[in-house]
């Protein structure tokens, strides 16, 4: 039964709350809190792999894990060759551009000839300013991007955004969206053929309509 | 007095501890604990930003801080302009290359032909192996790089060890040391010839040997 026993990364963080109600729904005995535990070995067989969203793609890709759950914006930002075989439809975000409300970029202002843009999303945000044939200096962060705007470290941020929280407690407006993300299926496209059967087997249980 | 005043990028998580004491030891009002906090104005006007380590040198490089705190690790990484003027001492950890004790790579075990290896630590690592003309395949990760050996994912990893517990418990060893790590003091460039009273002042009472 090895053979069919699957392997499924999954990412803490903000994701992990639905996607582990989503696979328990499907069968199979997810945890409700991670803790420090980076792996669990469920009561029937299958292997979870506690992981950074980030880094899901990477483990689906070279096949330490045979599928996995992940947003579309680290899809966005990967260049790792996994299959999405499934829209999940939870963990709804949009990527937007966004600034303070004093500088009413939101309303129509001119943006500075020289745009200075902070992100965690490089990508996403190349291709946003390349496709409006915007000069834009991109500066890359790995946290707290709503302070750059407030610091004068950019003029604007491409940020996700669940609940606008976080916008709104810093004076930040979306000036425009970007994209809209939700929880993806993802699998490694070998594994999907030498596992067929328990792949489309997962995939057909997480995907069902609840009755 | 503006003039004077100085705005600091402390990293937040394992850093800030130390860096908080020493800056309180230097007669900055530095809170013990920051919470959600991004930003703090002290009793004396200076500005605290607390920041993703890998953050800080973005902040200081634009001038959104004028000086700041940051692991010698987090500058290895970077492109960022920032110059170094005191290595603080605190914070030391080393960046190893480390395997599953049971591959025995750290008692000489050939290395495989084709090595994968997993890190937080891309350019670190690439420099380290292309001095050693080893072809390697080098996997970006963003967190639990321990577990990538575990699992398949990679051969070896690089990453940062300080007290070496998280090898430990995942049955993992060093093959070999790459560098060693402290917190540093950096400052912004053209800063600290405008400020050069204020931030001399500082960097003298950082770097005095406690009485």
């Amino acid at each position: 039964m090895t053979d069919k026993a699957l392997t499924i990364a999954l990412p803490k963080g903000a994701l992990y709350r639905d996607a582990a109600a989503r696979l328990r729904a499907a069968g199979i005995d997810v945890p409700e809190h991670v803790g420090r535990k980076l792996t669990v070995r469920t009561a029937d067989g299958t292997t979870l792999l506690f992981l950074r969203p980030s880094d899901v793609p990477a483990y689906v890709e070279f096949g330490s894990a045979d599928c996995g759950i992940v947003g579309k914006d680290t899809l966005w930002e990967t260049d790792r060759n996994v299959a999405e075989l499934a829209d999940l439809g939870f963990g709804y975000c949009r990527l937007v551009l966004a600034g303070r409300r004093i500088d009413r970029y939101h309303e129509g202002a001119p943006l500075p000839t020289f745009l200075r843009v902070a992100t965690k999303f490089t990508r996403s945000a190349e291709t946003f300013f390349a496709e409006r044939d915007l000069p834009v200096e991109l500066i890359p962060l790995h946290g707290s991007v709503e302070l750059s705007p407030l610091v004068g470290l950019a003029d604007l941020i491409v940020d996700l955004v669940a609940t606008g929280t976080t916008l709104r407690e810093h004076d930040l407006v979306v000036v425009e969206e970007i994209a809209e993300s939700t929880a993806r299926f993802v699998v490694n496209p070998v594994r999907f053929r030498a596992k067929y059967d328990a792949l489309t087997a997962l995939l057909e249980r997480l995907t069902a309509v609840p009755a």
